[in-house]
């Protein structure tokens, strides 16, 4: 369901910035993506998962922050994030009809590596994030399990595979066939070496408003299917950085995904739930802090700009990641989706 | 699992204004609440549903509007009622870990009732609220089931019972037995009667801290559990009225729970997840609406007070409500909630 | 200060809807927008008022509201637009540090109209947003006065001019000299005729950053100046509309003013005080409401997308239209900033 | 102005955490408080400035974040110390229509310190907060000037007087004479000794609301006014700490102002523009911060009840604090204003 494309390997390389070794999520340290895709049927759905690192989440929790660039989505677990600036499992992807079944799979996980939670110590905030793969998934199915979801987080790996896969499997973008797709780029701050890595699930823009980072605008697809559903898409951008930041930085950080969606021709359309969500593994706060006290590092203020433009172009080319790894799908009631190829 | 007591009938009233004729959120006409209750071996749990009205509320949408008055909470579905301003689903209340059932519960309501979900048109957005049990529960069984849901919904009527039943079995409020209360007070305007209802599921308070509406602070009861968790309570504030009031108006006047709160003896503590949601029952947007433009009742802003202290008053009685009618209680490995009465 | 050329004259339009008879803000009917503008020795600064109608704002006002895409800016009023979702003065457009003045301008402004301000009534919040134009302009001196923002409002109509005025006079604009813009989209609804006009006073975007909407990057002007202030720009967006929006709609309209930045080729950078606000003159509040009820007319939600394109478009136009308006200028200490001509 | 009563000393204070020596917001170590109060005529006004440090704040920033109550008000300044959670200017307190002359004072001091502001740097973001005195203040003669605003920050010093001072003199609370409060508590962390102080600007409250910490409804004094103003006030809560917070924890922790003002009889009416800010003398940010990386010290977050608590309780003493030490006072109009008195 990968074709083995990558944007950068046909050209559709983002912005001055140079991207890590992987030019993934995963060039960040510690940062495993794991899928769980299925393709049977009338179903095109899946589970992708994001672990920061690969100890215990509950007790190891990374700062974290949240933007909701357009709130026709529903996610899980935003509300914590936002209060308290951490995240405290895995992040699950998956489509919008599944959400229920992993929280519930990410509690179990969470429990059977913390048998104290909801008992002599706190419960635990499951981050679920989704969208929308009903073109061509039959989503009513509600096809995922809990233990699609398990089969994702252990699956996890620095490398992974992008495209139709996991979450992706059944999602749309620009009219094209959408799905996972990821960048990243490499940052030097004090004399060190950082990244910022971004994994997107891709599902967004109308068809025929793609536009190419050199500027051309990209026809639509010719339809083979007469009548497509009104955009209901979304697009989930996931941030990881080794660069210390508070949560406020981060949130200013991953505000610009919505820099990187503009500049592909979307306006953050009204059916369209676009969501970011980024942490840092420079910063990790003990679940059993035994201090009154503790440290964050953050980053000069002045220096963030180098950031945000990583950001945005991470964010953009981590779609056309997706559009390019993606290739031509058909699924339920013979619904097709082309696979996008480089003019 | 209910005495039959209400805080009015112990002298418990709070504020000047009068309530309606049933004191509970149903006074808001077509406003109908149903539980299910699990009170078997070591499960303390339940659900219960909070209906805007009876027909089908995808297709209807009462506008709605959140407010988070401390965010450390797992509550699903409220980044789009605040996107969108309207709810398009029965509100559940139940145990933290049982959320995600009760979204799938929810999804498969909306699915049996609008085939078009997911196919013809968007998806739905589940609201699933929640407050921790664990302790008089085995939370970690995640007993909650799907049927359940679809009984606590099924169930739903304007006559309920308050106390511990429903997701209100296994709750503590100031260290005695809480679960569901309820209150209501009449407005008028412009020569119209209308109604202010809230139905809270209180598991807040620190013990010790409990004041009474004349100020008597109330000792905390004699613990025969000689360890006790620490304060990871959650307080879940739903707010009904027939006013018409946009969206912004509904979060200015669920904002003033917190005051209810207060006047109870909180301080929105770190670990209590307390979250507000309001909906209006006289601007309902319709989901196949085929005009361009529809029109939204408004309150004069100017007159707003009436329902800030209304809000305020309901939030506080509520809160007694459901001390005075939840009694006592033992759960899971021993552990025991003595009931409140007023001294 | 103005040359009389508009971004859409020089083969600079956006996006494929059609605009307005003047392709401006003013073609919203009854906004009228007015400069006074300072351009001697060492002063390159100015006010920019715009008004969404002729009558008394604070008798009558229009529902309004706020989007921060980044808050490094000191913008007033801002706090009780976001509460009440409604303007009552004049917005007035200056450089940053005479912000106060033109708040107080503001006030004696609404006073001379309402003696009861303050006295029998509230008190008034006047609204005035602003850019850093320190590079032309003595910024120290605090040139503009309380009679330039009342000579700004008195020159309000519905013709005015674009580039190096009012506000305008000192902005520069990816490194080229920027100013006052505008454009403007029809929309056709429910069979009527219908405008969203936006005005920018635009100061943001690093040098080399530029982009046409044909996909040209256009290199930084040959810089007469050897050193450069680092990038402190800014951008304000005003938009207006005669279809009948919420607060709440109107905030996710002007959130896609993010979209036209982007477009630009600007990431929102870490010191612009990018601020959108936006007001809809179908639906005017007023103070002396007798009745306890009122009514607002709303936008058919799911019809949305056409204002975020339009809103989309409008912001990138009108940044162009300040570019192409605004010629070259040389201001105090001999800095100068080379007008931009399409390529 | 004073009569040199503290709340403490008749017998109203909140809560069980122990005062600090002052019990006032001088009690962490470097804030200073400075009056400059106007009472001549018609004219019950002044400023209040609250330094965190009396060294450059703008060079030197503590770290500091806003919360809003109830948004009916007109603060300038807010924006940006939510967007960079800092502030850089001294704290200026006085009447609604005086906050441009605020401004521009802040404007020029800061430029006196900071000659680059501008020119080689960037500008500077003026905080100003306010409540409106009109019924005591001929408001609209807007009397504050830019000396009155020097003139209370040249005099800023750790002992300050309370009552009807500086921005506090035209003030009322409850029906009674308001002004200016403070408390302070005493907070043990890791083996140190830490403080939390408030100072209120108190001019909210419906006459016959009040409630003293003893649950004691004060009747409103009888009104020697037949006709009273609607009920349009505001509060503005500054609180200080030595105890290490980032931004988003001193956001948590402010927000819990709005407990005390409950315990006080509010329920944060409409008109009421009820505002906190906050900051931490424990996380000072350099201007010129030479590297790439900063350190923040945060307080472990499950220890943060205890500020929350102390919050609430120096916010209710505060407000008291005004209240007894403000005396009666006429003011303009013939308009009077009774002194409180414990009863």
């Amino acid at each position: 369901m990968s074709n083995g494309l990558r944007a950068h390997n046909v050209g559709l390389s983002c912005g001055r910035l140079r991207p890590g070794a992987r030019n993934s999520i995963a060039d960040v340290p510690g940062v495993l993506v794991g899928h769980t895709t299925l393709n049977e049927g009338d179903i095109r759905a899946g589970v992708t998962a994001v672990l920061p690192h690969d100890d215990n989440l509950y007790r190891l929790k990374p700062v974290a922050a949240v933007h909701v660039l357009n709130g026709f989505g529903k996610s899980a677990g935003l509300v914590q994030v936002h209060e308290l600036g951490v995240i405290e499992t895995p992040l699950l992807l998956t489509n919008t009809l599944s959400v229920g079944t992993c929280c519930t799979a990410l509690v179990r996980h969470a429990i059977a590596r913390n048998p104290d939670i909801g008992r002599e110590t706190a419960t635990v905030n499951p981050v679920v994030l989704e969208c929308n793969d009903g073109w061509l998934n039959d989503i009513q199915a509600l096809a995922v399990t809990e233990q699609d979801a398990h089969a994702a987080i252990s699956s996890a790996s620095s490398d992974f595979a992008v495209g139709s896969v996991g979450a992706g499997c059944g999602m749309s973008t620009f009219g094209f066939k959408g799905g996972i797709g990821t960048a990243s780029r490499s940052l030097d701050f004090d004399g060190g070496r950082f990244h910022l890595g971004v994994l997107v699930l891709s599902n967004f823009g109308r068809a025929g408003d793609l536009r190419l980072p050199d500027g051309r605008q990209i026809a639509p697809p010719k339809q083979t299917d007469s009548t497509g559903l009104p955009e209901k898409g979304s697009v989930i951008i996931i941030a990881a950085t080794d660069v210390p930041l508070s949560d406020r930085q981060i949130k200013r950080v991953i505000r610009r995904s919505g820099v990187g969606l503009a500049r592909l021709g979307s306006f953050w359309g009204h059916g369209s739930g676009d969501i970011a969500l980024g942490f840092s593994t420079a910063n990790i706060l003990s679940h059993d802090e035994p201090n009154d006290f503790a440290r964050l590092d953050i980053l000069n203020e002045s220096r963030i700009d180098l950031l945000f433009e990583a950001m945005a172009d991470t964010t953009q080319e981590a779609v056309l990641d997706a559009l390019v790894a993606a290739g031509p799908m058909r699924g339920r009631a013979g619904h097709h989706r082309a696979g996008f190829s480089t003019p």
